[in-house]
């Protein structure tokens, strides 16, 4: 809908005249766009109320025949015919129109600035049809899809991984090209950051360790879904499991990272890809169709390729179950904001702290700090903040620590308190609450663990925080009372990460409290469902007049010791 | 903000002398109301953008002292001191006044209905200080307190709710007396169903089932906090555990059913209850502080007292991690909806089917129907849509069904196939998506079990579906290919349920796909944590060129087979 608009309303009084008068006038006006406000939302396919009535998004004029009209519909919608008619008279003339809703008083307004700025308010009429289904469409066919492929057998859904591994080697060739003409097409645009284009560029080794990741994936899938994680007898003949299966329709959204693709083979998926990455997501969208094709599935994976608004995406609550955003801590912010009762699975802050205690021993400090801030200091999980407990002021350790700093090129921004302690501090932190991101970190001194953990829980964003100590007791308390995600003792915080926790493939870092939490592995992406076989049971049976009594027996669950286990 | 509003808006333009104009204007003109819209939220107790500003949402007289206007900050926002000034005046003067955000033209309407309506926008100023802590300093004590909670010894939370089944039954008369004053009012207001005021009564009985009930939980607490699900060796020394920990603060929102108290005795925690229940309410939180202070953690469960709006209390996303609906799936739906960014516990509708497959047994067919619809019919597990094989009509088996229902008076709604099988048929279902909630179900014909599976999820909304039949393979199909949180084989689906799954206490039956599915037991209140123990690891060790590997070696963890069970 990006088109200049001359706009024009007209209020509904006597309905079928008004509406073709506006027709008439908007097409005279050589408007580009009428907007008719009804009582209704829009367009049904099937009267309002109605089973399964469903509102049209987009109305193409030769959809006519699909649309039943109530007959015997209440007063003003049986005029759905004539605004319809209105509408494609209009739209003959040249003037696109939309129907929606304008008797709430509270948005009308609203939704007429919406329809201007083109988001998806009521039914829009429409002359050109595009090529391929709409969004929804999409979604529809990736749950219908995706409820086959959770059905299949685990070697069946194993089999396509793997299939799509090799077709990863065999078409290595038509991969590159098309990665060529996307470095190509972001180098001479000049708008990517290096950093970027790093992601966006692919390479024969670089495909080849994403067909190896897909085989350790392949074997993960088999352990993973439809594994009974609890079991019990609730009377005799009476059996319970609780089995674990697929969320159902994920959004994954990413921004040139043509490499993330491949943890969404499992599971029906909406992919949405950064257009920078537009020709290689094609091929790799285009082999996964052919290795879901292998069983049937090939609509599971759908990759949205219209320019649809990540905010028009967020609003399918009704078919997505699920958002995983894979880009930047900027992407995961809007979309946390933009999806709207679909939870959303990721951080968008990693505000992780050092705490150093007085018992600390000096070459684990080192050690720990260093990797903590300077292996990769762009990550979630790298150390934001170093607190110092202060009794280590002024002490050959403080000084170690600083020198270390120094030479690592860490610009340090002091605390309050820190700089009180000093006659010349550095700058002071223009916010203890500070994500960097860089090699620059806060210093702050505490006067022990639980200002320690004061501190964190405040300023915090209860992603990884570690403690450096050799007194074990303290470590205990700091690791019970600290309500982050990770907690670690004499540990780098870099260790959060779903590979290095053995967790196979990481789908991301959760810093939400429900559902998963920390760094997620595949089965973040599973969900559980209750299976009871009976023979004949009632509850009536079991009331206190009943002949029968509850068992609930809990029967082990095999475990799996190997599932997770890495060979690396 | 119930008062009448004779309402007065101005612009800023020159935002000292507004200010100042629009209080005169509206003291003299006797306005109760004064809205100044500015191009900030409101007043905020810092300069917005410092550490931890946060706006305020009541600004009382007295309290001007907790406030630190910006000395260097931008243009206009400097002059929130005069526009305080211009309130406090005003406010003097016999107007109220609330400060808003006015520069999004989009919604700049929508703000001023918010603000007459009562809805907490911007900063309200008022001569009136309630008695007692606001809403979001309960919500912050719960929190604090409640970190506290979680990192008790298990013992220690066993020992609170323990104590808590001992004051239910010391103090009982105390109980009772209160409630018989809720009853006494509810009776004489006459407002309420006999169901809620069934609900609403508590009896020496119901309490020291209250304590059993208590007792039960303190056991189930001790296991399931703190527990150990998985166990890696990251590498030598370096040893990863993910350990169950309370989810955090959780909003429970109950309707006339004061028994629902119990559940909330373990996490800290936001009560908003029923004003029918006020009086047992205050008593039943009141010996829940005095339990809670045996450890010092009084303030973990907070009562909301005010007459806050649950869409007001849905909007502390900041600090309510879940909210728990307990009541009518009205109610469920309505919290569903103003929940904007905090996850819902529950399920809003319940369209339970059975499917009578042409290999059922005729007594278990009968058994099954009768128990699903006819137990308890308004309950969310009872059956609404009666799914029939084709092969079955006109049957002797079809006719005993239909003789069943007769007898249990069950009315019957035909769905649009069945109907058309029938000369006379019953009157037509409007909807197949219909949730009766009483003796009423809709009958509909499949041709078998692949159609039966398409029907429930065309129509069905994901909660219980039963199948009867003696046909393993049949049966196994539909267990495996439907997509809802329980699936049941020759059960009624009246089982799906916490306690006959012998979950212990019931927290709610979820349709969510994530966290928690089906019926939620303690454990759906938890999420775990990761703890990480070192002796100094950095990542760097374990890169390509490092000198240490990965091991991922998974420990086995300790089942606990007894935690659930029953004794019932």
């Amino acid at each position: 809908l990006k088109i200049r608009i001359s706009f024009l309303v007209l209020q509904v009084i006597s309905i079928k005249d008004n509406d073709s008068l506006a027709a008439r006038l908007a097409v005279e006006m050589k408007a580009d766009l009428l907007i008719l406000l009804s009582d209704v939302e829009g367009l049904y396919n099937s009267p309002p109320g109605t089973n399964d009535a469903k509102l049209i998004d987009i109305f193409y004029s030769g959809d006519q025949q699909s649309i039943t009209y109530g007959t015997k519909s209440r007063v003003g919608i049986g005029g759905m015919e004539a605004k319809v008619k209105a509408a494609l008279w209009a739209l003959q003339g040249g003037t696109s129109v939309v129907i929606a809703n304008g008797t709430n008083p509270k948005i009308t307004g609203q939704v007429i600035t919406d329809i201007v700025e083109g988001k998806k308010v009521g039914t829009f009429f429409s002359e050109v049809k595009p090529a391929g289904p709409s969004v929804e469409e999409q979604t529809e066919m990736a749950r219908n899809s995706g409820r086959i492929l959770a059905s299949l057998h685990p070697d069946q859904r194993s089999e396509i991984i793997c299939h799509l591994a090799e077709l990863l080697t065999e078409r290595k060739n038509e991969i590159l090209a098309a990665n060529k003409m996307d470095m190509k097409m972001a180098v001479s645009a000049g708008r990517l950051p290096s950093a970027m284009l790093k992601r966006l560029s692919l390479s024969s080794v670089k495909l080849s360790s994403l067909a190896v990741g897909l085989h350790q994936i392949a074997k993960a899938a088999q352990d993973s879904v439809g594994r009974v994680v609890r079991r019990t007898r609730v009377a005799p003949s009476l059996e319970l499991e609780q089995v674990t299966v697929p969320i159902g329709v994920l959004l994954v959204i990413f921004e040139a990272r043509p490499d993330c693709l491949k943890q969404s083979k499992l599971y029906p998926n909406i992919l949405k890809g950064g257009k920078e990455a537009a020709n290689t997501n094609r091929v790799l969208h285009q082999l996964t169709q052919e290795a879901l094709s292998l069983h049937g599935v090939r609509e599971a994976v759908q990759m949205v390729n219209t320019h649809e608004e990540v905010e028009d995406l967020c609003r399918l609550d009704k078919v997505i179950d699920l958002i995983v955003p894979r880009g930047s801590s900027q992407l995961v912010r809007d979309i946390q904001r933009a999806a709207k009762g679909i939870p959303v699975l990721g951080h968008s802050e990693g505000i992780c702290h050092v705490y150093v205690d007085a018992d600390a021993d000096v070459d684990k400090v080192i050690k720990i700090v260093r990797d903590s801030k300077c292996d990769y200091p762009a990550a979630c999980n790298s150390m934001e903040t170093l607190l110092i407990h202060r009794e280590i002021l002024r002490t050959p350790m403080f000084d170690k620590i600083i020198e270390m700093l120094r030479i690592e090129q860490v610009k340090i921004h002091s605390g309050p308190r820190f700089a009180s302690y000093l006659t010349f501090s550095p700058s002071e932190a223009s916010s203890l609450r500070t994500e960097y991101s860089d090699l620059e970190c806060c210093l702050e001194v505490v006067d022990g663990v639980e200002e320690a953990v004061e501190h964190i829980h405040k300023y915090g964003s209860s992603h990884t925080d570690v403690i450096v100590t050799e007194n074990k007791e303290t470590a205990e308390r700091f690791l019970q009372q600290l309500d982050s995600a990770c907690v670690f003792w004499n540990a780098s915080s870099r260790f959060a990460d779903g590979y290095r926790f053995g967790l196979g493939a990481e789908v991301g870092i959760s810093t939400a409290r429900i559902h998963a939490r920390g760094p997620v592995g595949l089965e973040g992406l599973l969900t559980t469902k209750w299976v009871l076989r009976g023979d004949g049971h009632t509850v009536a049976d079991f009331s206190e007049s009943g002949s029968r009594k509850y068992l609930h027996e809990n029967i082990p669950v095999e475990q799996n010791l190997t599932g997770h286990r890495d060979s690396n």
